[in-house]
């Protein structure tokens, strides 16, 4: 399974003292980019290829929360549903976790307008290891 | 029911050429710290309060991208459920509705710990409007 | 002089409990863009107007901070010089400025490559009232 | 000289298709971090140790913008000058030279009150290499 690290950093953090919420979404972000950049489904160099991963829905859950300087692991599982791109999130420190989510996406063109998954984006989704019931508490 | 006002902010868009979609939850943020504001459950002074509405659950839908300059307004309901204190959110540019979201919040005190919502926060979120299927999405 | 308002929000703080000091850059171009828009230099509707005013260099001189919950005003000033767009602003908390700025901008076409600055934004530049001396810390 | 890398993550872009300028505080801030965390003077499990380097100025040079993908390295120094923490950065994407910058610090207490740097902090300051002239745009 994809796994993917994250240093938080100080301008993460709010006045509680912890990492603000919406940061969990750039991390899980970051996971998604990492994990298809690695399968080979997005291109650094043709960044409108990240239209092909629209967000249409997020889901988090929090646990406990991460803190300035804390060495996160994000593990991530990928599937295709017709045309939504599913993503499941683990957020861990050491052996505890920290917090679940699940984003899902579809697929636009330059003027946002909605179409088919990409077919190399298609295989590679159908292809991912994916295990059901894998979150816990989502 | 509460309204709040947000124009989008140049620095709020990426690269798509829309809002990214970790600003959502700044947006409602926004929102719901404004209603906490007027109900007189968040005191800026004071700003050990926001532990009181510490982030447990987010859920965000999205129908259409926000760009930058629209002018948005967010719709707020809010509730509490034994010690979980549910806020619901509309959100659109003219009669547009462009996404929903639903967030869970537990208070916690100056060690994140879990207490029990303070007796002015149970009070008033028992007293505030809420329709249940009010969210079209979530 | 162009004033523009800002409500500090919570996800703007950091953990030392004030506003974290890369929103600064954000606040003055929300005032910046507020000004261009007021004397017609910039388009919401084209956001590629805003590469006319790509960022060259930023300088902030912080004197106190702020804190959540502030309801802080920016006071901005413009001036051309030749292919330079430059901004100067001032931020306070009522009476108490809390910090001080100036940006110099360039302007870009869409492959990024310098340009002169059309000519109504040089005419409205050219125009906008300039006190020299106007910062006390920069 | 210590380094620093930074991968650019698609949040961290803005509608033009380049790293939002603000952004850019947060890197150096990275770099400073992992740099003050290298020898010694920050400990991540007392953030109140980040009060040591309160931001007091900022100055921000773009020669070049960074982009969606790119592998950023941030060259920084250091020295000590009274109560001022001054730290200097090249941002360099493979060979060339994307923007410099320099920012300038000084120590606060849990009241964010002025305070001299504490000891450990000046001696590793005052041992830590510097080159006058380093930065070519600053």
């Amino acid at each position: 399974m994809y796994r993917y690290k994250h240093l938080v950093q100080f301008y993460e953090t709010d006045l509680m003292g912890i990492v603000h919420h919406s940061n969990y979404l750039r991390f899980f972000e970051e996971a998604r980019v990492g994990y298809a950049h690695e399968i080979g489904i997005i291109d650094y160099q043709k960044p409108e290829s990240a239209a092909y991963f629209a967000v249409l829905e997020t889901q988090v859950r929090h646990l406990l929360p991460a803190k300035f300087g804390d060495s996160l692991e994000i593990l991530v599982q990928a599937k295709i549903e017709r045309v939504r791109l599913i993503f499941e999130y683990k957020l861990y420190r050491g052996g505890e976790l920290l917090s679940e989510s699940r984003t899902q996406h579809v697929s636009l063109d330059k003027e946002l307008k909605l179409i088919r998954p990409p077919e190399n984006i298609k295989l590679m989704m159908e292809k991912a290891p994916w295990i059901e019931t894998w979150l816990l508490n989502l």
